[in-house]
């Protein structure tokens, strides 16, 4: 892996701190340190303008735009949806003397930047030596709240060092900021009205300008230093202009708040959302951002109690994780069910704030283990787009639902068709979510009322995709790409079979279950469907007769029909300046060799860890591991975690280094485009499943705890079935302990143990596996 | 195969005839009627102007225009180059008391056009009957003249039934006509001058927008008629408006000549191409439209007296053949060396005027055989266009020359990555041709100085683009699309192994050969290409180790790794109306079945005849035959050919009967867009080696004839070696004769016969194979 990191961030253990402006840094940063509530994302850019290399980036969960496509071929997609840059709700400019502060021209010192993991604050603060000889300290801090989804609050504090004298202060709301993958603003004004000095400052609904998505945002000021405040208008802005009166040595503070209340396509009339939108901005009239800064201190304090991992010995990862952590709680937390997590989250237009199959593959367990309803939320965004899966379904020739390889509001939106018609793998992840997530999270509601349909549709869809090999009379799946994208199109892909097998599997272990405990649920399920008794059966024989490719000789699965006669490169041998392949080799020479892209057979055996032996897991680690370029980033920590399990614990160190500083330390070299939202998840895999052996694919959980060399001790917190376990492990001993709810058993090493609030303690088994 | 054919026009052996004017096939026989001289081609549309549907469709070979494309990876192309449609040098206005003829307006009886193979003309006639009570009986005649390729030239004859007085008429170069495909004019005028009434009339030189492909055209008329003639000029236009004084029952007759010199980008100055268009322009004085018509009658004379087939027992057929040979002849005939024909010839804008494989594996042999001069202008393009093949190998990695899929001045041109990239069987369709062209007509020099250069190079390609199976230790090619274009991406086709191993044995061969007769030479073209001995070593290498895969037990060759466990679908239960599948079957669909589109391993079968025994050549028939969509217009005569080798007649007749008459009949229901060129020369080969059972790929030529059911006796000739062989084949015998050269020995069912001026009287063997 031609990673290296590029460390320029203060290390420390609650925030992420960077002492210095360094303009080369300057996107890189912006995407560091974003804030996001699920409901919306900001990037971490500076409020006040700025006129070197920017992202002004603003988003909203699930908010699109739609763009045609040029399709050659029926079954390949026409249009496609991407997240859109929207309202500029920080803009403000500072105006001293005639000097408008912008950091790419003006003077200043003292530049230093936080983002407070406890607080959920981003304060940027600085000196400012204007032209003119003044100098006044600055200090911005904002959040998005995490409580009231729709508001977001912005602090200016200014303290005049050598004069005392008035600012003048532009501050509003800006629908006119470029998509800049676009290169143009995708918005059109369809009411704006201005406000007062003081309350309620001006409001604006937009809309997207093809799809029709619309936005209502409001803000309102208060400062007890306002004077001569003017309303402003411009085509798509609406804000104020006033004058704040400072004096020398004296803190002055500016809030502002705004609330932002999203409409996506409901097909309510424009004044309906204004009004919908004018009663929620109303809010603002009676907060104040000192009540929603303390709001914000004790959402985090209890995230922190029951989800904080720590690390004794090892500061640098420790910052790592928490930023992680930090990431997927502000990123996802389910207060909006259907919502879903783009690969970059809120933080940038890469990819388009499209959501892959990242989100049940690398994101689902974290939520499962800490934050259950976020968990539920996330499969319900594949509930409430199953309409949008059935008819894809059809377009492509099949029965049953078709999920998208990537999307943003359930419709395929994915333009390289060799990845949308070829890469089957989401459904199948969603069928192992919801396994996973009913397994610990034991939720049977959800299960027969949703899960169960979306298990049924998607069998269909597995049903009539496949195919019976002519020769082997097995059944498996042709003209695919499964989770190694460099493998392009191939028959057999194990994963997308083994996958399949276990999707049938489950199916009929559920429709088993529910004909036996809710039966009268069933049968309206099943005649809504249209289900027959011969569907199961048939799911059935495909499950029984899935073809697996393996050398029985070596207990290696074979990637794909005929991939053991792929012509061999040594991947140590290609030159550093090659990566990323995709940029450097031409695009059909990166599919012909035994190169993989990220796991592919590793990652079924971690799925269903407990299904495969030791050995099995050994000889495919040793075969698959040396294949493989990591060019994705959520290729390392499955490495990492099954290294760790048969006992090659300096890999697993080495490979879950890249997951909790991948951004921080930008190891991929585009943070610049957006934080690796989906990949951070697999950090979190990293630690609990890699270092804590933690395994949750059997009827009990189990742990098998490691420690890393540099370690003196390291501590996770999990949720299981509404018991907190906090779980330690030192060079000597494990420690396992119920902080809330009620005594679980679980197995350590093999044995069973009983978890209360007591505690237990069982000594470290280091250096071999079981 | 679901074809039928759709029969409007009149049987006839020597001509083309549609009596009365139907619109709804009016692009058809736009098509059908097409003039071209290999330099220019023109469709059969009406030049007085007409409001229905109407291709208006005017080309010259290799002028085009480049489009951008927006592409995502490495090696896939950027941009594309197409023909371009280009000036109505036909442009005809008609008046008469006010009312301009138009064909979709007009009054009109007796209407009858026809293409006649012995003239060359294309006339059209009708008797106009204006609202004003007048009736005009007018013909349009035209021809492209295949003795002097700028000429076009233009003939309306006109005779007043009811009454004598003046007609109207606009004449002129039109500039302004739409590319279609683009819905735009592609030309800016650089100059335009008018001239006079007798003599030249006008002339323009226009540049494409933004190739600066250049394009002067000028035209003369004549007639004893013309009263009151004045210039015209519209920005893209230059003309005359003039009348014709007409006398009742008395014909009148109007001519056009026309010069048009085409410049692509040379580099010279515009000043430059004007003088030079302008000097050939002057031939127009001196020039009759009686003269013109004159040597073509002669040009054809001799084509017929040289290339003719005949049929006796089926005239659809004959007309078929016929009509087959006059636009190959027409399209392309070697007086420009380094033209190529695109896949419609210059008779549509469909598949961009781009020329794919067909050229060498489909044309090649008939030109080989009727045409030396033509078929060495063909490969003469290959090597004209190797710097362009050098650079594609570059943009992928490879070394060597990368010929294009589809090009029309040599870069690649075809947008779907999954065929420019993955497609390699240009390079040894090429090989192939040269083989096969020096084998028929001897030429060394050719060989030694340009085709030698092609061969080392394409070797080169084929070295670095294949790789080494690691189980099976055998060299092939990975990730590739072969013949067959029903199997997306696959491993070790057996085409493209097979051929690759024929072109570095070739290679190799002609080295050596080089390196005895021609040591200088040889040297020096090392010397130039930097090729080292190990290079022909290592080819000899991966010669050697070439995978073909096949099944030993049964004959057949396996098409690619794989094949023979891909998903059986029975083609006959596909339902009519899902073809063409591309259109009604998802994309990714199309590549998950034993089913295939065109001949693949059959067509190695065809190319290398002789190196499989007869045995081999029925099974493998016998298992691709029903697996055989024939969703290409080249596929049904390679089966016909073979399957009269085996010894299935009916077969071999029923595959035959789509070749002939593709275009007549509209079989593909897509001969609006233009004619089959490329495919027409199967007709020509379904004869020839099909029933004729011809084999050009030993020493000798051989013949093993058939005669199908229907007829009683054909006949064909063949030009080899200098000498013209007339074959005829009756019910009962086979005669062979020397028409023309020297005697030459051939094998005619396995016994050697010496073919002289006399002639040779074989029995024939009818019924089983040999």
């Amino acid at each position: 892996m031609p990673k290296a990191a590029d460390r320029y961030l203060q290390v420390d253990p609650w925030a992420v701190i960077e002492e210095g402006f360094d303009p080369a840094r300057s996107r890189v940063s912006e995407s560091i340190f974003s804030l996001s509530n699920e409901y919306m994302g900001v990037r971490g850019y500076a409020e006040e303008g700025y006129g070197g290399d920017t992202l002004l980036g603003s988003y909203f969960n699930g908010l699109f735009e739609q763009m045609e496509l040029a399709a050659h071929y029926k079954g390949i997609i026409r249009s496609l949806r991407y997240m859109v840059n929207s309202v500029d709700w920080l803009y403000t400019r500072l105006t001293v003397d005639g000097e408008t502060l912008d950091l790419s021209k003006s003077k200043f010192t003292d530049y230093r930047r936080k983002l407070d993991f406890r607080t959920g604050l981003y304060t940027r603060e600085f000196t400012w030596h204007t032209n003119s000889g003044k100098i006044l300290k600055l200090r911005f801090e904002r959040l998005v709240s995490m409580t009231r989804a729709q508001v977001g609050g912005q602090r200016i504090t200014l303290v005049p060092v050598n004069f005392s004298g008035k600012v003048q202060l532009r501050t509003g709301l800006d629908f006119s900021i470029l998509h800049e993958d676009q290169g143009k603003n995708l918005w059109r004004v369809i009411r704006k009205t201005p406000g007062s000095a003081q309350g309620l400052a001006g409001s604006l609904l937009g809309a997207t300008l093809t799809t029709g998505n619309r936005l209502y945002s409001a803000f309102a000021v208060h400062s007890d230093q306002i004077a001569n405040a003017v309303p402003e208008e411009e085509e798509k802005y609406i804000g104020l202009a006033l004058e704040l009166q400072l004096e020398q040595g004296k803190e002055a503070v500016f809030d502002k708040l705004v609330s932002n209340v999203t409409d996506k396509q409901t097909g309510r009339s424009d004044e309906e959302v204004w009004t919908s939108g004018s009663e929620a901005a109303d809010a603002l009239n009676s907060l104040t951002l000192d009540e929603l800064m303390e709001e914000q201190r004790t959402y985090w304090a209890h995230v922190w109690e029951t989800s904080d991992i720590q690390i004794e010995g090892d500061p640098d990862n420790q910052q790592g994780i928490r930023f992680c952590i930090f990431q997927l709680v502000q990123t996802y937390h389910g207060d909006h069910p259907g919502f879903n997590i783009g690969a970059k989250g809120l933080t940038g237009e890469a990819y388009r704030g499209l959501a892959f199959w990242d989100t049940e593959s690398y994101c689902l367990p974290f939520y499962i283990f800490n934050n259950p309803k976020a968990a539920k939320s996330l499969l319900e965004f594949r509930y409430q787009s199953l309409p949008q899966a059935l008819e894809r379904a059809k377009e492509v020739d099949c029965e049953g639902a078709f999920y998208p390889i990537a999307t943003i509001d359930g419709t395929e939106s994915c333009d390289l068709w060799q990845h949308s018609n070829l890469q089957l793998h989401v459904g199948t992840a969603i069928a192992y979510g919801l396994w996973h997530y009913e397994k610990i999270v034991g939720d049977k509601p959800f299960l027969y009322e949703k899960g169960a349909e979306m298990l049924l549709q998607i069998s269909r869809f597995y049903r009539t995709r496949g195919q019976w090999g002519q020769k082997s009379g097995q059944f498996g799946y042709y003209g695919v790409m499964g989770p190694d994208e460099f493998q392009l199109m191939v028959n057999n892909n194990a994963y997308t079979n083994y996958m399949a097998k276990k999707l049938f599997e489950y199916t009929l272990e559920v429709a088993e279950e529910m004909k036996r405990e809710v039966p009268q649920q069933w049968a309206e399920l099943a005649e809504r469907l249209g289900l027959q008794e011969e569907e199961l059966s048939e799911w059935r024989r495909l499950a029984d007769h899935m073809k697996i490719p393996k050398d029985d000789s070596t207990g290696v699965y074979e990637e794909h029909d005929g991939f053991f006669d792929m012509p061999h490169i040594e991947i140590q041998d290609i030159p550093v300046t090659d990566f990323p392949l995709y940029s450097n080799w031409s695009y059909d020479r990166i599919y012909r060799y035994d190169m993989i892209k990220q796991p592919d057979v590793l990652m079924f055996l971690l799925l269903h860890n407990q299904s495969f032996s030791l050995e099995e897991k050994r000889a495919n680690y040793e075969f698959y591991e040396p294949k493989t370029i990591h060019e994705s980033s959520l290729s390392p920590s499955v490495h990492s975690i099954l290294a760790a399990e048969i006992g090659r614990h300096e890999e697993a160190y080495k490979f879950f280094e890249f997951a909790t500083r991948l951004d921080l330390d930008n190891y991929n070299r585009n943070t610049r485009e957006g934080l690796h939202t989906t990949s951070i998840a697999a950090a979190w895999m990293n630690i609990v499943y890699g270092f804590g052996g933690m395994r949750s694919d059997g009827p009990e959980l189990l742990f098998q705890p490691t420690i890393p060399e540099p370690w003196s001790s390291y501590s996770f917190r999990i949720t299981y079935r509404d018991t907190v376990i906090a779980v330690q492990v030192t060079k000597d001993e494990v420690r396992m302990q119920a902080l809330e709810g009620e005594a679980v058993t679980v197995q350590v090493y093999g044995h069973s143990c009983r978890v209360d609030a007591a505690g237990v303690t069982v000594a470290l088994k280091s250096g071999q596996p079981a």
